[in-house]
């Protein structure tokens, strides 16, 4: 596993902000907190948590085109933000947090692998102290995160379960993961997906136990950064 | 497990297609073959398979806006087209394909719940249709498909595992999850989604020993319907 | 003329639906309803029918692009989903259809000629279906539906006037014409054009008698799928 | 019929030019001469001529929004652009031309009824323009210009056939045509349309009779402006 | 400094518009008046003036791909329509205005360089007529304008300040700059840019100097023009 | 004028980079470079800079619209990266670069007023460390970079020439204005304009004066960052 660290105000204007840092990967994570709901919510006292990603164009080894410019999200920028908001969705009480929208904006600022589960990690750090802020104000009276979410991600490397693969062994991997999970160890997300031969049932119970103990040093690390 | 049905030919000019009916959730597949392959494979020795995946704007209940006339595909049909040629591309030795192309189209009649899994089963089918032709001709020596490739869904509904959710079940079910697995039961892809709370590892375990049933059954329908 | 065939009732969730085939052309009719009308038509008592267009993308020889993946829908598809909506609005009573919108959507899932033409005719029964649905429901009181709407494609084809060109006389014919007639033989919508050289009075003549006779068994064979 | 004016030679840089007035319309029409053609004709020996169509914003009674910043051309706008082009490559002998492409750029500068005719009358004029330079310049040996090509509407207007019609007439048309015809008096496009109730075959008649004299007018300006 | 000449009311539907010449570039600027603001004017009691730029595509030597074809303004056109805007709104008491848009299209005819201060000079003769119409009408009380809003460009031609650039002059010149001033000689806007290599303050000011003469005698035609 | 700080060497994958923090504004600044140039400079032995601009959607005091999300960027930031290419083209020498492309990606994470002359100013220590790289390699043999470039904001505020306006200095300033300078004190850009009512010659040399001063500080800063 990767040395993470996470350090938290970064940014002055967003209600919660954090970088998180798992080994060379950089991701700037911000809650921006808005007093209205998406219309397919209105009246319906439940709140809202969405997430957007981005990555700046020389976060990669090789620039990438900047998707401002080519006019579109591609496939994996859209299927990556969807995760996001749905993972932290998970632990959330929705009607806890009442008709309010907190949107979490992931922008790696440097990719080596990984950068999903980063965003998962970091976004909830920020929704947290952007929720903190709230309680805080006496706008909401009881907490509606019910839980950590953490992720990370596992492959078949050499024959063999690794965790928390960097670029250059997520490239070579002949099966990819992303375990979500909640503080208590209970699932949120899984995602494995054979990118070359298909795998066992055994290396997805191998991947399952690795992702099991990151999960707790990552939550370890959220509370270090929220408390 | 949904009544299956796999009806081949239905369309004149593909290389390959069927008609594949899962219970109330009915999808068009066609096999397009190319000579020629995608730039980053030119000269590579090595073929390509890929997906594109549509609804008809009345596949559902009420009627969905044409993605034609949005000017983009939503990021849930690019999500499922990556996962189909992720998913069939586990079952393709890319190198005994030579460099061709084969585009598998999978066109939502009607939806019934478990579109992506139908599309997986029956664009497989299109896939081994399209392939034997290549074969019949003498273009190919080898078989390029190494084994079967299907999918189902399960899910977590009324604190149950159940297997092959109609729309009704995906729409209440707390935990959704989609299975992609070979002939011979090694894993290609697994998708688990808690909808609301999280799910545990004995509630995923139920779902894999249903799904592994349901893939058996299914394989079963495309050895009928191509042999 | 090509072999004509209705079947209804093809769809479960459409309002209305058929699959036409005029010989190797197969479009999938549906019709949407809907309770409430464009902007422009709020408060005035009358109702809407429009109509979209599209192709499977392996509709034809070769594949075409997915106009979902390309951005936008080819003027071409603008132009016939246009005509397909004037062409049915011609035999609706839009007062007596009251404020409700009418979409028939029209999708070609194999194409040998003429695809515009079978959608106006196949588009017509799913809108008479969807109308009965709501006269049997008693929404509405007096039928909107003035008259049966058909169209037949013609053209000057190696000399001599010929009627409902497949896809290999439509390439290699000199003029190319459609018309769109009520069930009481009057004009709706008259379309020629010379793909090569100009043509004379009298063989637009010829053509306009020739789809006389089409129109005539076109309205017969609706007659037939909607009685 | 209108009162009809074309001024050539209004703009500097074109190849071929005229303002077209036709009563109240104006159209600016160019002719682009480039030494290329579209890819599906390259080393065909073939040329090409192809229109575009705009309108100034404030060429109407409300001003319309830009189509540029709109971000797309209308279904109108491209089914215009498509019948200029076809209109006028049917007075063209592309064998003639040599690979070479001509481009036909109408731009309404004040609108009153009638605009894609009067582009088409006046388009022909830039064309006829743009190709007396390259005979004058001994680039082309045979005139590829085969005959005149214009166009004008009609319309069942109050019960009666009229022709040319203005923005008001043309609002309140029952039916709607346009003819495009050679200098010699055979047909080239056919469009009528009903806009309210259907029409019939001696009203269709009326029209064509109208038409007759109202493009031998219109060539008769054609003649003036370019001879 | 080139030949001016503006003619005013060159189209019928317009409440303001000229056809402003500048040596070879002519700019056709249309003024329409909206009894509705922008939604961050909304009871404000504030008006906006704004303004749209574009090019006819064989307004230029070689022709220019149509910007509604492509699908999006350049940041060219964008920049020079918000400079427009920007530039006649100094010009106006908005408040004076009262809660009406006046939108100023500027559509270049014919370009010799320079198109972006003739757009501002002809602008502003399209406006004053527009507001004239609104004073005449008793619409509005006290005159919204301020003063005589103008512009001019500069260069350093072959190591020399000159005045009013066309394209060839443009294109050579190593310091191009752009001055915008009110009819009372104040600076409204200053753009000057090293196109080569940087300038001197002395090279600015010898700028600064011409432009001030070139502007004393636009307005003097803009006053002719709308006296 | 508010404090400036560089840091360089902040991302792993660029050629060149600094974190550039002027007061509360901090731009990451990135220099791609690529063997190879836009197709319009082929074989001419010219090299390219170029570059573009973002604005993470949390980096003002609302969140901002992600242009990805968008699908285009404003007129606002091509108009900006637009400016940040110009200036710096303007202190290269495109011939000693040989053919080579260097991209200067300018990405705000926090912003607070200034941000475009922030992108110039740390925009050239990128360019600067990415050509150092080049130089030590031994790739090109004399230098490229011709002198400094930085930028400066001014504005009159309350009446009074101000230096570096901060976000809320500037949305109340009467004058906005931008100065990029070299680092002997030769001009190469300025961009001065009205926000509310014009100014006088006298106001504009006022801030010319603070320019010179500013920009002085800021070459003295890429001085102490690069040696």
């Amino acid at each position: 596993m990767r040395e993470i660290s996470i350090e938290t105000g970064v940014t002055r204007h967003a209600e919660g902000s954090c970088l998180i840092r798992c080994g060379g990967t950089h991701v700037l994570c911000t809650a921006t907190l808005e007093e209205r709901v998406p219309p397919f919510l209105k009246n319906t006292g439940l709140g809202w948590v969405t997430a957007e990603y981005g990555m700046l164009p020389r976060a990669t080894h090789t620039r990438m085109r900047r998707e401002a410019a080519s006019g579109k999200q591609s496939g994996r920028t859209q299927e990556i933000q969807r995760l996001i908001g749905r993972a932290l969705r998970a632990g959330v009480d929705r009607s806890a947090l009442g008709e309010r929208q907190i949107t979490i904006d992931c922008d790696v600022i440097q990719a080596d692998g990984g950068t999903r589960c980063a965003s998962i990690t970091g976004g909830w750090v920020a929704l947290r102290l952007a929720v903190n802020k709230l309680i805080k104000a006496g706008d909401i009276v009881s907490d509606p995160i019910t839980d950590h979410i953490a992720a990370v991600s596992c492959g078949i490397y050499a024959g063999q379960a690794v965790l928390d693969l960097d670029y250059l062994e997520d490239s070579e991997a002949g099966t990819d993961s992303n375990f979500v999970m909640t503080g208590s160890g209970a699932l949120v997300e899984v995602q494995a997906s054979a990118e070359g031969s298909a795998f066992s049932r055994g290396q997805f119970d191998e991947m399952y136990g690795l992702a099991e103990s990151g999960i707790a040093a990552l939550v370890k690390a959220q509370k270090a950064a929220t408390s």
